[in-house]
């Protein structure tokens, strides 16, 4: 059985929407803290991977949300590295109130990138085996976002990369396609509703200066689901679809 | 002698930039969650606030500072409310490193927004004597942003308000106004720079679904210094001078 960690975390004001929920960029930006915690009570954080001209990557989420946590609230933020196998590591995540009660999980399939050639290399044991992760042949055939359907129905929003956006390996980091992919749903769908579920699928970087649309549009079918593109004139950069419940919360 | 606060933070890789130094916007984002922390300790946190139909608005940060904080350092963060007037209360903050170091000071004033009117009223006791603060009839005449002289000149970016830069207070979050003034900058002045001193003046508030112009240009004297504007079609928003040192920190 693979190596538990967890920590807790406060929500606070930043990290928080308009509804004083936690927002799904801030929820990943706190689930990659935690699990660089665990990184570095291994000895494995990220100065030892650049120092072996490697770093983990991310190429999906799935999130299950019963309810997002709010502003204020302390949670439990536990992770373990489940499965690997030569090019894919799966993480688990599952956030838990003060009270024990699960609020969210979230899958993730990470993979490590040669900080040179910018291309997906093998995992070394020497990486992997603090983890205590069950090594495995099979490569998970998991969930993939649908496809958009009518590119002429879509919502459409046009984003610039901001300095800011670029993290340290050099490309946009992942929580900012988050918000790229939301941003692009009209104001009045965000601000009454909550996502309960959503896959993220990410193919390729995104570097300073380039420019790229967020392209969504909702689904025809019972329930409320939105399926999104990331893309820029030279590539798609990123598939998502999310379902959504109606949110019950008064508006602050 | 008004009360003391302080609070430990960890600075972990989002609140970081590209080359691992916590960001300016991050800063305040911290600062502020520390500032709520006494507010909360003192039973005058936002719920109290919002129950009376106000919430507190910052009006003007000015920045010293001999170090950013780098990515994994945990820093000890001090506030005080130390002065308050009829309309204003002036708020200081002392970041050290673990070590006891001073790296940066911040000095901001905060007001007290009516939430209904959007107008600024005046300060009670009952909001403000817990602090413990020394009441006064000055109005500090602090230092101002430089206009900016040349605007043909200048750097322009511009940026749509994007749906999460709106915060509880139902106007775009004053960590986002920094984002948008520096990111009028070259990418490669910002790379090889830091700020080392800094003065923001908040005028007017952003709205959801408002566009505004981030300028910015470098002024033309000895020492590298920049002053920058935040405009919309309507009014000017922000103003803001930094002085900059150049950055000895190697590229990641």
């Amino acid at each position: 059985m693979s190596l538990r960690y967890e920590s807790q975390k406060n929500i606070t004001h930043y990290m928080c929407d308009r509804s004083r929920s936690l927002t799904l960029p801030m929820l990943v930006n706190l689930l990659l803290e935690v699990s660089e915690e665990q990184s570095s009570e291994l000895s494995r954080d990220e100065s030892y991977l650049k120092a072996r001209g490697v770093n983990w990557i991310i190429l999906r989420y799935e999130f299950s949300v019963s309810r997002m946590p709010d502003l204020k609230e302390t949670v439990n933020i536990e992770t373990r590295a489940s499965e690997y196998n030569k090019l894919f590591t799966y993480r688990e995540f599952v956030v838990k109130d003060s009270s024990g009660k699960v609020l969210l999980t979230v899958d993730t399939t990470f993979a490590l990138m040669d900080l040179s050639t910018r291309k997906m290399v093998r995992l070394t044991d020497e990486i992997v085996s603090p983890y205590q992760a069950t090594a495995s042949r099979r490569i998970r055939r998991s969930e993939k976002p649908k496809e958009l359907t009518d590119f002429d129905d879509c919502n459409q929003r046009t984003f610039d990369v901001r300095y800011f956006d670029i993290d340290g390996n050099g490309h946009v980091n992942n929580a900012h396609y988050i918000s790229w992919l939301l941003d692009s749903l009209p104001s009045d769908f965000l601000k009454s509703h909550e996502v309960s579920w959503g896959v993220i699928a990410f193919d390729k970087e995104v570097s300073e200066h380039q420019s790229i649309d967020s392209l969504s549009m909702r689904r025809k079918e019972r329930g409320t689901a939105t399926d999104h593109q990331i893309k820029s004139e030279a590539a798609v950069h990123c598939k998502a679809s999310f379902t959504w419940k109606k949110l019950n919360k008064e508006e602050h």
